[in-house]
């Protein structure tokens, strides 16, 4: 059972990070910066090593790894809602090395841009809350009015 | 030579799947319930298992297959647009196991949720409807006027 | 550290490419023929073979490969800006083949539609124009006023 709200386009960015950049930690400072509360962020680009997670769906905990060689961002997709009263970034991304072979997961702090360039859409409306869910384990949207 | 229509777009979802739904009938039943007939769907999030199908463009068949794991959503996206006169939704879906290696396919009945969360954008405009297509065996967007 | 302009929301397209186009020239020719400076594009799909490009960060050199078969589109974005004073677009793509395994990078002439069906955002806003970046040897957004 899908459950959604109706949100309204604000206003819509479209720009790039800077070499060396943090790719998740950059991300968050522009919400942060700009006080987005609601959002959906799409990019590609490039980063010279990443450091993804891999959600362990029986013990309930992020396992993080590195793929320590640069790769391109075939995509980065992401969120933007509340978590303890902050924005928060919500991103999974797909890599690809030289060969061509893919990668991907949740984006972790430690991965750091090479190139990358984004598409940030800002949307107001109901606040959208993460709360503890007992079945995942995760902090996921309540959804609740 | 690009075919395409002009859309306009009516209103946007944010919101997330349940634990344990199957992802592309979910997707569809929203678009169903909401008579969505034009519309862009991305998500991000979790399966419990995934169930892909390639298209032989030789054969003119989809092929099927399960990749039977616990699988990171790195990206889905998909659109909705009128098949045989209902909403149908088109999705291609990206994912990645727990030592980062992606997958990906086009997305079939039976991928199972472990988590999902979406933006879901929908469009008024003129009708786009499937219809046979002779040179891939698939029904794509005829585009006619 | 982040540098983004504000973009105004012009209009959506859906639409699909033809059997046989070159997928990346294709787009191209949209964007020239409708004069669309600004945008971003989503696609899903299939190809019957992809060239792709690998940036090499070292030598600032991007290396080409080939993966001659067909392939599902999983995921295409690209945005179209100004290089040149001419429309110009950067995409990058993630690919499956048949049992499932993902194939990614940056998305070159020569790789051939099977069937291919986008979202074309355009938006009106301040150009975003390409200049020589030295830093990375890429042609990144200057992002200047």
């Amino acid at each position: 059972m899908a459950m959604m709200k109706k949100v309204r386009p604000r206003e819509v960015f479209m720009g790039r990070l800077s070499h060396g950049d943090d790719l998740l930690e950059e991300i968050s400072n522009i919400c942060l910066r700009e006080n987005i509360q609601l959002g959906w962020v799409e990019a590609l680009g490039a980063v010279k090593k990443a450091r993804l997670a891999s959600y362990n769906q029986e013990t309930h905990a992020y396992e993080f790894f590195v793929v320590d060689r640069p790769l391109e961002i075939t995509k980065l997709a992401g969120n933007v809602s509340l978590k303890d009263g902050h924005p928060f970034i919500h991103a999974h991304i797909t890599l690809a090395d030289k060969a061509g072979k893919a990668y991907g997961g949740h984006l972790a702090p430690g991965t750091v841009v090479f190139a990358c360039e984004f598409k940030l859409e800002v949307f107001d409306g109901p606040e959208i809350k993460r709360d503890f869910d007992e079945a995942t384990g995760l902090p996921l949207w309540s959804m609740e009015d």
